[in-house]
């Protein structure tokens, strides 16, 4: 199962579907094919670890797979028929696949007479593919809620400067994190005072060639000459007043993980929602006190209504901290604790 | 010197004078006495362990001790007098005294012959005397400054309510941090707000034996049903319009650490002033928006005006963050870091 994780690994990291890996191995133990999913529309993992065998090489073979084969005709036809068609004898998988429409291979396998064993390094494989099985189950994108502020919560001084709060290495930090997701939404705010590119960099600058989608909530109007609208791919623009809504928009445009990077009028929007997945919270040793704070209302009028979450990492980056947390409640059976300090 | 650090821990932990412990050894290497100092009115360690010692005894000795001995005729003499006159060949200490009146006694026994070496074990005897030392270099107590808060910087959900954001454990450490402070201070607000006992008490509550000052800032008056007029000591109560006035008022009756424990009002007023030597931040994995901000208006018009600090202990506690950190100054020069995560 491990090999076949390093074999889904190497599948694309965005993208609609799962990275998905498969080894194909003999009644001997003898590895005969392996396969790994390239993204939509090219063959499921299992399908292309099958199509490197010669008709009848997988028969009573053991099929090693990262997510439960699929049940559903889709462009490439159902893994789990294609299994049993090949004549494997037992499935092993780590991860049960949570779609509407693909769920139930196990049980198509299972009346086919195939031996199924699921579960196998689970955890490893959920962790792998926690954005993409959240967004399977929820119906939406992982929603990651970023704010950068002093140790008294804020964001800027009283004229509205705000370089810079944090230092070099944090600022790295929030680039590398934001790199990894679909897409990064800002509010117009932000594009009216900062005027973000929204794009993925290496250290030099140069543009990366695999760029998160950017996101731009909110109903005033981005300017001609924004940098965001020189972004490589066209910017989403959703009006933020229903959030739940504009998720399920994402949602079907093929995106599973959104960084939200600001500012403080669109952090706590999701917030006020109860739409924050995770929080990563950049805290520089600095006090500035006044009117701009990170966070505005989130209609917490009582304190047993307060949001409340616990700490998954503690990191110091420099001078800064960050402080990664996520939501207390029984919603996210995913989440995992990964103390670093 | 190590053994007269020893010596100097069995003094008290407050009062006016400094712990300060010394060790008389022969010149064959042997302890021929020791001595501590126990309090204001009683000897000093230097008269302490001389007096333990025959006439003549210490002709030649060594002098080991954590302190430079004073040089200030008090209700206990100069100690540096006292070396000299029972024949001490060579004093040995760590810390230059930094009082106007006690300082020069190194002069006084160098000028009488004596071999005097100071600066051995500087760093932990600074460390160990930091609140006696800061105060007599500044002439004012060593302020603490402490809130709790949510990640966001919130120290109440809008309708003021407020147990508990932070955790027992987090609780607990502000009370042990709080019970070796010579005094603790809270605003007149935060007397009406939450009629705070001010006392140190151990785990199952009873009183302490020494007792930290109980300090009220604030024009209000204090309800004559208030706990804190319980208190086994009598608050002293200060106008809090003129913080380092106030400050001097409170060095003069011998209090040389101060930690102010809330609410909001003292604490924007303290940092404001530029006043918090040591800030605790107690923040609790939880978000709460709306109006009730740990700290209010400081004066930072522009983001360069931030006040900036330093991380010295980055702690968790329970669900709970602590932390420590000091102001990028150098007028700090005893600042060490100690480091724990």
């Amino acid at each position: 199962m491990r090999r076949a994780l390093e074999l889904a690994e190497r599948g694309p990291a965005r993208g609609v579907n799962p990275r998905v890996g498969c080894v194909i191995i003999s009644p001997d133990g003898d590895v005969l094919a392996e396969g790994w999913h390239r993204g939509a529309g090219t063959a499921h993992a299992e399908v292309d670890a099958l199509s490197k065998l010669a008709p009848g090489a997988a028969h009573g073979a053991t099929a090693v797979v990262t997510l439960e084969p699929c049940n559903h005709v889709g462009r490439t036809g159902p893994c789990a028929r294609a299994l049993v068609e090949a004549g494997v004898a037992r499935v092993v998988y780590a991860v049960d696949d949570p779609g509407p429409h693909s769920a139930g291979g196990a049980r198509t396998l299972s009346d086919a007479g195939v031996e199924v064993v699921g579960g196998v390094l689970a955890d490893e494989v959920e962790a792998f593919l926690e954005d993409w099985l959240f967004a399977a189950r929820e119906g939406r994108p992982r929603v990651t809620v970023k704010w950068a502020s002093s140790l008294d919560g804020r964001v800027a001084a009283a004229d509205g400067t705000s370089r810079w709060i944090t230092g070099r290495e944090a600022r790295a930090d929030v680039h590398r994190r934001r790199a990894v997701a679909d897409a990064i939404a800002v509010g117009t705010g932000t594009v009216l005072a900062d005027d973000p590119a929204l794009t993925a960099r290496d250290d030099e600058g140069a543009l990366l060639d695999d760029q998160p989608v950017p996101v731009v909530f909110g109903r005033r109007a981005i300017p001609a000459d924004a940098a965001v609208l020189r972004h490589p791919i066209e910017p989403i623009t959703l009006a933020g007043t229903e959030l739940a809504h504009d998720l399920e928009e994402l949602q079907r445009r093929g995106i599973r993980s959104l960084f939200v990077e600001g500012g403080p009028t669109l952090a706590t929007a999701f917030l006020a929602a109860g739409l924050a997945d995770d929080l990563l919270v950049y805290l520089a040793p600095a006090v500035i006190g006044g009117p701009r704070t990170a966070i505005g209302d989130i209609g917490v009028g009582t304190i047993a209504e307060a949001h409340r979450f616990h700490i998954t990492e503690l990191v110091r980056l420099g001078d800064d901290i960050l402080v990664v947390a996520r939501p207390d409640t029984a919603a996210h059976p995913e989440t995992t604790t990964r103390e670093r300090v």
